[in-house]
């Protein structure tokens, strides 16, 4: 079984990655898989442990972070989030390519933790223009205009960080955009996998 | 002997395509070369046969033209220009990757004439936005305003053709735009020879 890729899919708040991915994993000879984050905060009606999330108490969590198990991690309202290592690497030994689609701040930790990790693609989604990512951020809802002007501010310094990435991508149309990503992670895949031949 | 590929590098004007692929062919190890062009016009002083360009009568040019010789050609002041097959494919068989930075009309001719080539590489450039782009357009030399728009309606018009590209990049730095391009060629080339073996 040859080992498979960690996705790291970043960009700004609006620029919409949710889209895309969608779009990516309608194309199953991609073989993508979600990983599934550790959380302390309760199950809400219908989510199921080690599928939604991986439920633990706080206990649980801060023994992880202790032991340095945790790929990234963020407090929100009161509640522990993060990415536990065992599940993505799981999911890679299964020659899954586990895609994360991940805030910055989240990326910036992964992408330091696994800085040495060959089989690692970074990919940064960009709006063709600031006009854009604003027209989308007022789009979502009507919203008071002082907190539409701090998500557009925090959206520009989300951009800033857009250096940290191998790959910068374009969305100009969901289409187009998630067929480059194909195209880089089939080429990547192809790279990945040889040199993992030439080790042994 | 691994054949190279072609690299078709285009963008609209004003862009900086040539100094991004300036600092392309300072990278020894992506192993790229010069395509030489064919001319029907006379050598300039210095100009040497079969370096500068392939210097050939209007006679010759046509005849190659109609042998379907040339993967894109185009009249400049009433001389041809045009690139010829046969060198292309003499260098890609010497192991080179041919770089063609070229505007997107003659690239369209090319990517037509290749279309069934899986050794063809396509690359856009992008201004980070149509303002950064009419500012470089603007700086280049002092010209009429009536000029400067003409140049800049131009450029947006080839900027609506970056969708018929595999990869669009994104020129934010010199730096880190020549990286992410020397990136993509190198997984590019790891997956084209391995498909080359495969055939075997």
């Amino acid at each position: 079984m040859k080992k498979g890729l960690l996705i790291v899919f970043s960009g700004p708040s609006g620029v919409g990655k949710g889209t895309v991915r969608k779009q990516l994993f309608k194309n199953e000879s991609l073989n993508l898989a979600y990983s599934i984050s550790m959380t302390t905060r309760l199950p809400r009606k219908g989510e199921v442990d080690k599928q939604d999330y991986f439920f633990v108490t706080k206990e649980e969590f801060e023994e992880a972070l202790k032991k340095d198990e945790l790929l990234e991690h963020a407090q929100f309202i009161g509640n522990y989030y993060g990415t536990p290592k065992f599940y993505v690497e799981k999911l890679r030994e299964e020659g899954k390519n586990v895609f994360l689609e991940i805030e910055v701040e989240g990326a910036k930790q992964v992408l330091d933790y696994y800085k040495d990790d060959p089989g690692v693609l970074s990919m940064f989604l960009v709006p063709p223009s600031l006009r854009d990512l604003e027209n989308r951020i007022r789009g979502r809802r009507s919203e008071e205009e002082s907190v539409i002007r701090q998500r557009l501010n925090k959206a520009k310094r989300e951009m800033d960080l857009k250096k940290n990435y191998q790959f910068i991508i374009l969305n100009d149309n969901v289409n187009r955009a998630s067929e480059e990503i194909s195209r880089i992670i089939e080429l990547k895949l192809v790279a990945y996998h040889k040199e993992q031949e030439l080790k042994k």
